[in-house]
């Protein structure tokens, strides 16, 4: 293998490859990154088992073959080489070469052979998405996954069609947010899939380098999914193996008390009153609803008391209900709007919030005891 | 107590006030800061029983008093409150409100008479630095302060006069620096003094709001030093109790082998060749000096082989000799010139590093085996 290449158009690949491979290995080969010199450029790849990154990227290829070397190191190498430099890679015998300006390392290498690849055929459900779209369903839903990792089954979003939309939904128990799009061709007899949380962490990375228009492929079996960003960067995943739940059932439909609120009023708010809330115990924030207007307080019982007044719009009941503030502040972080709607029954229902009655995304909260 | 202050101001302040007060306290009222209205403003003060910082603001005052809260927690709401706001401060009963527009804290205090104070008294020093000065000082030397607790006496900045000099020292055994200034008046007669290092920080942070030419008053005793930073903020430590080791039996003045290099290649060139040091075994980056040029190499049992080679200037006879990466770079990061003198005697010598001849700084290494 003998190879030369621009220093940015292999970092900019290296990033991304680097990415996916996990710090820690017990198997040495996964720490590695699969290099393979075609005639078509050089071709990229890394995985932590479950997951796989695929990228080719332009060179000038003297002698075809492959190899694998740490994906870290050379990530670091190539990051500190000059920038402009021409990178020249080679192989010989067990070491991988890599020669810029008077620099020269001498890497040592796996075996390519015993390099683990994800298979990617048999992905009978494929349709594509603007970048934009799903970029929307991603940070829509993303931050109320959940991390316990008993509950498996809800480490991702679970991507769907239904009533001719495709639909993401992610809840950890206590919150969940759902967003529809219109279903994209071919996606009409696509499988209920759970994608995992690191594959989309590292979708939603890549997407940041596509505009919005840019059409993402994607191809799915009951136990894969593959996202092909453009003829050059493909991102293989296993799903994961499990039931989600049916969230259909904790979305109110007759809630009948509804405060129209400033979404940036109510989140500032409660992100001040929250400052004395520097406990674990102490992440309630309490909404005592009154005509016209909300009170937020907090109470800690090493800090004090915190009080704000928001205007809004409420005309029904006076009550009193309390929500977890880092989740209140999670869900208003994604509120593209200016005013929120916030449909609440009473204290210990959930109380279901959306920009209006035509948004594409909803979220659904518990109150907690206050 | 009752006073309203500029939100602005108010944050700037307590910014300064929160970085000396530590996250975890067995001694609740260290938590805290004490605030006192005045006549002249609002006076803030906050310790860790070995530092203290204290500040006055503009302020209106309505009613004199004083009282403590916790620092982070004021910190965190003044933060949050909106930009332009008055902050409304009052005192009732034990606790103290904070008011500004429509959000109101009540937080729990601890009595003013049970904070702890360090008595500025009886500093016979008293000099001046300009803010340049002082900064030159603690960066030339700063990097090179032990955090071996075992070696307390290691773990600061020697501050002396010596032959008409004002002079800053530090080491951890492994390297030294040294920076000398001229004596400014009223430092003649100061002992010599260890500056621990949180002090050094604080000190170092609270300049960078300084212009080059501010005067920065400093007292000393043999157990404490003062920085006044002007009529509104001072800060005072205690000093370390121990005696600095007679660093200048370290400081080579024999090394008969000068090489001359670019700082700044040589600095990117040690960064590339140490990519492959991923562990902490292989922290020796080796230089082999050739005529008129050097070659850095790094060998990592698990990653491979680095070299490159950098043009010099050397006539002296050929050799290897191994350093620190770390270390190096470190010294290399505080040279200001773009070529540095490094004068060797062997591979088990100190090496002495200096811009040229004349530059207030030095820099000793000790070699590893390579």
């Amino acid at each position: 293998m003998k190879a030369t290449v621009e220093r940015a158009t292999l970092l900019k690949c290296l990033a991304h490859i680097q990415s996916v491979v996990e710090r820690r290995n017990t198997i040495p080969i996964l720490s590695n990154v699969l290099i393979e010199a075609r005639s078509e450029g050089l071709r990229l790849m890394a995985t932590d088992l479950d997951l796989q990154v695929v990228e080719t990227i332009a060179a000038t290829i003297d002698i075809n073959g492959a190899t694998t070397v740490s994906a870290h190191t050379l990530f670091d190498i190539v990051r500190k080489l000059p920038e402009g430099s021409q990178v020249e890679i080679a192989v010989a015998a067990d070491k991988m070469t890599v020669v810029a300006n008077r620099s020269r390392f001498s890497l040592a290498t796996l075996k390519r052979d015993d390099f683990p690849v994800i298979a990617e055929t048999d992905l009978p459900t494929a349709f594509a998405l603007p970048a934009k779209d799903l970029r929307e369903l991603i940070d829509s839903t993303r931050f109320a996954i959940s991390t316990e990792e008993t509950r498996y089954y809800l480490n991702g979003i679970y991507l769907h069609a239904i009533d001719g939309k495709l639909r993401a939904v992610a809840t950890d128990g206590h919150r969940l947010a759902r967003i529809e799009i219109d279903l994209p061709e071919g996606a009409r007899d696509m499988p209920g899939v759970i994608v995992p949380r690191k594959c989309v962490a590292e979708v939603r990375k890549l997407l940041d380098e596509y505009g919005d228009d840019a059409p993402i492929d994607i191809s799915l079996s009951t136990s894969k999914i593959r996202f092909r960003f453009s003829a050059e960067a493909t991102l293989t995943s296993k799903l994961i193996d499990g039931t989600f739940p049916d969230y259909s059932r904790v979305i109110p439909t007759a809630n009948d008390k509804l405060l129209k609120i400033d979404a940036k009023s109510l989140s500032e708010g409660v992100d001040r009153v929250a400052a004395i809330a520097t406990t674990e115990k102490t992440r309630a924030v309490k909404l005592s609803l009154a005509h016209d207007r909300v009170t937020l307080s907090v109470t800690s019982p090493e800090n004090g008391t915190a009080a704000e007044e928001v205007p809004a719009e409420y005309a029904a009941a006076e009550f009193e209900v309390g929500f977890n503030y880092r989740y209140l502040l999670d869900i208003l972080g994604q509120v593209g709007s200016d005013q929120v709607d916030v449909h609440l029954a009473d204290a210990a229902a959930p109380t279901l919030i959306r920009e209006n009655d035509d948004s594409r995304a909803l979220y659904v909260l518990m109150p907690m005891r206050v």
